[in-house]
């Protein structure tokens, strides 16, 4: 946790910042163990954490140097009275995390100047520590052994959303939680990236495309596998084995150092000269750790470089209106010796 | 659709604005029918959607009369080349939907005034039609049903966890998505509000307490209840009663033209009368509809003046921090008779 405070310091210190402001309850579960939701005033001297009394015993209960505060009225004066106590001049706060109603209900009557900050928790979120590496490799090998598991389960008649509750049980036997809502497709349906289960039945000859997640203690996993089932058209095999290639070469590509929307590019351009520009229809992929889909994003616009100890997702997808999709995703983490698959 | 069209379009007209930004995608589902991520630039003239060309294939298929671009660019520079092309002079957003980044991003360069707005959309959302009310007494009756199937699976050495999975399985056999993550705890674990379940197993003579809600149609339900398995000493069932009577005069007070406020407040008042105002940890209830918290919200803090066709939770609870709690939570639909507890 102190590395952690450290970053934080060292970006409070960059921008002549005497606190910082944090209002999500996963980059306050991040720097202070609490899974709790409040607001925390983080100084270099000390952190504190304003949250309601229903978290009360929660935090009684953890050996921990915050100082705690059981907000009697709201969060915005109790935070309004602490930055006058400790006589901050200059306070900053994560401007995505942030509404507009928000910042305008703190800003009233409140003493420091507030100094809106682009991703600086984000990006320190970003660069995973090992303990956390763990975490998201264990969470991956599970959602690895689902995949086994329902694979065997693929039956003519069974539906999309039989599936999705076979996935969701096996997961929650192994892990913590879900990552997010499991995503089963079959036949044409695999054309819809974020496609809803339906009680489709599964037909001979058709794409079967799953998507899921396990977490651990709360780290996301994030993998997709297209699957035939029975006698695909020939035309899919060579799709397929173009997104295999694809997901192969954006593997290569990745090293500290490379703009995120660099390996996009290179992958995009494969798929066009390909004949299949119409039909990559989202980025290559995106970061995964407490959130599912986090910093960095790997598509045109990102302009994040990786760095070492990043964990993201490489997902090719090509998708075909009403005929269907094929999407390979696998988490990769960046080292100083390139892309490592995490299995 | 036309109706919540004109509630908006109302809302426009006093505010003298010519068009409104929406960026959640339960406010885009709500006006528009479409389960999709992007940005709706509403006008009283026409209705304009922009998203992702993931998105492409699902809005192709539905009759809409919505103008649909599939973005190119950045949404805020789709925004901003669609807002100019139409001349708008004052454009609206929900400032609490708008991140502070989001808002100073499609700012620059933008043509017309940004004028922030308070919780219109949400208070439009919070008084229900038909037709969503029926949604939501569909999902409380499964919801209803699961408690009828859960009481059945207790058992000594059943664990938290375990009946999580069978709430969630049972659930999602019967309604189309989960409204939270379930929760379930024995014995002193639940003094914890929102405590998490773990694999704590059920012993003798313990407090049992569960939280779940399932979701029909995009609709969220939510209901608690408190078991006694075994003998409970007799405290319990004194706080038990207490908590019901609670509950009963909650639901007596609900009604079109009262604060929401004054109802957390007459609860506090009687809790504290009994010797427990330390006890009672959170606010007597909240709205529930595509969320399964939304306006209005019923604390001491909140200023919402009840309105016939809102749903909202009543949900008094005593907490005894490491002995147990009681929590005992309906789902009440506002009338010009009163509270009608929808089941």
């Amino acid at each position: 946790m102190k590395s952690r405070w450290e970053k934080l310091e060292q970006k409070l210190s960059q921008k002549n910042l005497e606190a910082f402001i944090l209002i999500n309850n996963l980059d306050i579960f991040y720097f202070s163990g609490f899974w709790i939701e409040g607001v925390v005033l983080f100084t270099p001297q000390k952190k504190f954490l304003i949250t309601s009394p229903m978290y009360q015993e929660v935090i009684k209960k953890s050996k921990n140097e915050w100082e705690i505060i059981i907000c009697k009225n709201t969060l915005e004066s109790e935070l309004r009275s602490l930055s006058h106590k400790l006589n901050i001049k200059r306070c900053g706060f994560e401007s995505n995390r942030f509404s507009f109603a928000l910042y305008k209900k703190i800003k009233e009557k409140f003493q420091p100047q507030l100094v809106p900050c682009e991703k600086i928790v984000e990006k320190i979120r970003s660069i995973k520590d090992q303990e956390e590496i763990n975490c998201i490799r264990e969470a991956e090998k599970i959602t690895a052994s689902t995949f086994d598991y329902l694979k065997k389960l693929l039956s003519k008649e069974v539906t999309e959303k039989e599936m999705v509750r076979k996935a969701i049980n096996y997961i929650l036997n192994r892990a913590d939680g879900l990552s997010f809502y499991p995503i089963v497709l079959f036949g044409p349906r695999t054309s819809l990236p974020h496609g809803h289960s339906t009680n489709q039945k599964l037909k001979d000859n058709q794409l079967v495309l799953i998507d899921i997640g396990a977490k651990v203690k709360g780290y996301c996993a994030d993998m997709t596998r297209t699957f035939f089932w029975g006698e695909v058209p020939k035309k899919w095999e060579k799709i397929y084995n173009l997104v295999e290639t694809l997901k192969k070469m954006a593997i290569e590509n990745v090293k500290p150092g490379i703009k995120s929307s660099k390996i996009d590019k290179i992958i995009r351009e494969k798929a066009k000269n390909e004949g299949y520009s119409e039909n990559f229809l989202h980025g290559i992929g995106h970061g995964v750790g407490l959130e599912v889909h986090e910093q960095p994003f790997l598509n045109g616009s990102s302009n994040t470089i990786l760095e070492e100890g990043m964990v993201i997702t490489v997902e090719p997808g090509l998708y075909f209106a009403e005929e269907g999709g094929i999407r390979i995703e696998d988490m990769v983490l960046v080292t100083n010796q390139g892309g490592q698959v995490l299995l």
